[in-house]
């Protein structure tokens, strides 16, 4: 904090903030008004300082920063994030449910209820802490859900979702730690609104994502797979019929620490800064 | 299969069948009747043959032995077993889905519609046969869903809820791949019945499995993990809140190949023997 | 500790002690002199204090004790350990490259100079620490050698191969590092003495080994696996004539924790109260 | 083979050549004189042709293209591979083990002789045919050699080591299969010519590689590890004293599907064409 406190920014137009949760309201405070920055932490993802209170367990400390913060799932708020001074990265999970649930629920093609969002992410999420939980041994070979109904991305999601909805949306989120590295794939259960189908949602993202580059509706009945974003930027939705009746089954997959983390945080700054949008994120997915 | 025909069954009082599905329905009716058997494969598994005929692709061959044939779930029915001379033994996931739901749809405490089933396996549920789709390249460092709304395990898994219901039960049932060899969870999101609260749930697991040696109740808010169940035939169990009220999450692990397969079919020979239930089965789990 | 000091022993009979590296040595001699101690600490492995002191970077507190215990590589040293009071547990890497190396060197079949073993450890060798070296992701899907030449195990497999020349040995040691939860390899490369040939390493080792439980001669041209004594207490080595004339290539593997550490510590328990050598360690290897 | 024949190669100026071992000869003989090629099968690699038959087993059908291709291990053969029309593309084991011995054999700072080469590569270096040998059930959690002593990369390493001490060399050289999809690591032993030390090997190692783009020789104690390379053309390599005196280890890392295959094809063709080397190839390790 030293370093960032005696740093001279003169000649930086814009800065990445990559620090644990909870230390970069008081830095930011600290930073020249001139700077764009992108957070990558969770300080200023949750509009509602009530809500960050209750989920990180301490007051917030920058509270009119988190007014101008702009919450940075770039596809969806492209605009607000060119004009943005600060950007608030998306965690890696709401990543992966907003971008397909978004249009959905926004053109009224889903329920905004019962939404049951099953999770499954790489170890790599949890940070390289040195933590029992996440060593070798303990992960190898096995899977177990954590943070049932609890985890800390669920007022993230919920705040999207919510926009969308125009009302309160209340998601049943079950996040579970799968033996790998990168990757994360959520697989969410929906109720149709009355009348639509299968075709209309898959018609209704297609049309959301035609144009973008990170964001891909699959062909029909092409399961996405974790392995097709390892390394890149990019999103893979698709939607499947349920056998039970009225409902949906849609699958996106990213990698948590691309488009989940560093990748999205470098598309909203090219966003910030005016560059192409996918300068520097042209990396291909690296399989095996 | 001319090793069976020419075989001498005479000293033997009890044969497990471990052939591939389609090929047992034959073989069975060539064996002597004296025999009691365990048949591993999915031959004899659903009582409606136009069920086994759909998802199965072909005609039944030994329609008159699976009237007589006994569904082995041990725990639910150890009492037919006891009698059966032919048992067939359930698939991995209609295991790790029935043992907790059908104490808790029998006693009316869980809704037998709108029941969501996330699975995730190991890919030794696979076989061991040479498929580009399992080679370690392909498997891990990575996740996918596959057969989406069809996996065969379907009505195995419809027909025992519907017999818990007494009405008929259709299911969402989503099987996930994970990059090990060993384990099986099934995340389950159910609607309770109207008044019905988590500690109900609880009490009636407690209830039907507390004198059992394999199904195991796990203190309330423990998670359950594939890792606690490796090499061993337990399956262990625990149910919690859901966020959205009036709904709960239910999570089950077992060892794929034991408790889903080899060792539930031991459990089920010992039964249909009169042996001591556990003979040849109080594995520990191998951890790591 | 104080939980050692105020235990009551005087209905025990034997103890194991699975205590960290160097702190044993005083806790073990507060122990009632009536104990048998398996000691599965590297606290009384080495003979010579001075070589302990040189590779552990700390004075011995028991010298005295050092000079009662027995060092417990079972099968070569089961004489000793059936009057010793007091065993010290060979360490993982050790057990792996003497069983095989001892008979031949003293059967003078292998030279006893440049031997190089190059040794291959799953990660639990290092033990459940919370270091970041050991997570997931920074094992997963990479190798790397770890204290090339300057492994602590270095001076306990030059004692026993020294012993078996009955002159100085200095080998050749790398482990490496592999990701994996258990199993262990060493690769040894050996010159031959002068006309003896590959069949006669063989000749030796199964006269060696036939009559053990735990050790197994492979059949000609059989590689060992680590996955066949995986979960096991069972040793199995090969050898193989090498390209360059008057060389040979020998393979063991082990389960790094059980004939590694607890198996074979269990198995000198055996031995010292007279039980039958197996009872406890009929475990077969877990595949997949 | 009949999309071959029938392609109109007259915009092109250069192909990469990537089919099975043995069906090349043919196919290159059929191409038009005017295309330069990288063939990354192993048919071009010996330019003793019975050698090749010998280890093959079968004729060679394309002995006087045989005689024009050159062998591309482009760091060590660059002046020749500008000129070629034909370029064999080493393979991976002889790749990892060449840029480290070359240098040195052709300085005389190592013996020609006794060199040992432990080797383990991750499980893609076997390709992505559906054997039962590399479903990850069968790889996951163990490892094993295989081909000892017989591995066809054999005839490969000893040419270009022949070569580099101009006499004949012969080694031993054991694979290893890594539970993990990418990445190769040689260990390999040597005892050094009379009074060399360490410092000498690497400072020849720094004067052959320091203006190189891909071959790294890292800082002194510094262990390469395969995940420095993975999804990168980089070689690092290490030296380090041995315990024995007079002998040292010397430890190279790679991708083995990019420097041990594809990116060092590119390579080749990017010298061939007279394009910057590095053309295409400046990606970075991915970590985890």
């Amino acid at each position: 904090m030293v370093a960032v406190k005696d740093a001279d920014f003169s000649d930086v137009d814009a800065v990445f903030c990559c620090l644990p949760h909870g230390t970069t309201q008081e830095i930011i405070k600290g930073l020249p008004k001139s700077l764009k920055i992108v957070d990558l932490s969770a300080d200023f993802r949750l509009r509602d300082i009530s809500e960050y209170e209750e989920w990180y367990g301490q007051a917030h400390r920058a509270p009119e920063l988190q007014k101008e913060a702009v919450y940075g799932l770039t596809e969806i708020s492209r605009e607000e994030v060119k004009s943005a001074r600060l950007v608030a990265n998306p965690g890696c999970y709401p990543t992966s449910v907003q971008l397909p649930l978004v249009p959905l629920i926004k053109a009224n093609l889903v329920q905004p209820k019962n939404i049951i969002i099953d999770s499954k992410s790489g170890v790599s999420g949890a940070g390289r802490g040195a933590k029992e939980a996440n060593l070798y041994t303990e992960i190898a070979e096995g899977i177990y859900s954590y943070g049932v109904t609890r985890h800390r991305h669920v007022p993230e999601i919920e705040q999207g979702l919510s926009d969308a909805a125009n009302s309160k949306v209340t998601v049943s989120f079950t996040p579970h730690l799968m033996p790998m590295s990168r990757g994360m794939q959520s697989t969410i259960y929906v109720e149709l609104a009355p009348g639509v189908e299968i075709k209309d949602l898959r018609q209704q993202l297609k049309l959301s994502y035609e144009d973008e580059d990170f964001v891909v509706l699959l062909d029909e009945g092409i399961v996405p797979r974790t392995h097709n974003t390892r390394g890149s930027n990019y999103c893979f939705i698709n939607v499947f019929p349920d056998r039970i009746p009225g409902r949906a089954i849609i699958i996106s997959v990213i990698d948590n620490l691309v488009k989940g983390a560093s990748g999205q945080a470098l598309q909203n700054l090219n966003v910030m800064m005016g560059f192409p949008e996918s300068t520097g994120l042209l990396y291909q997915p690296l399989f095996p």
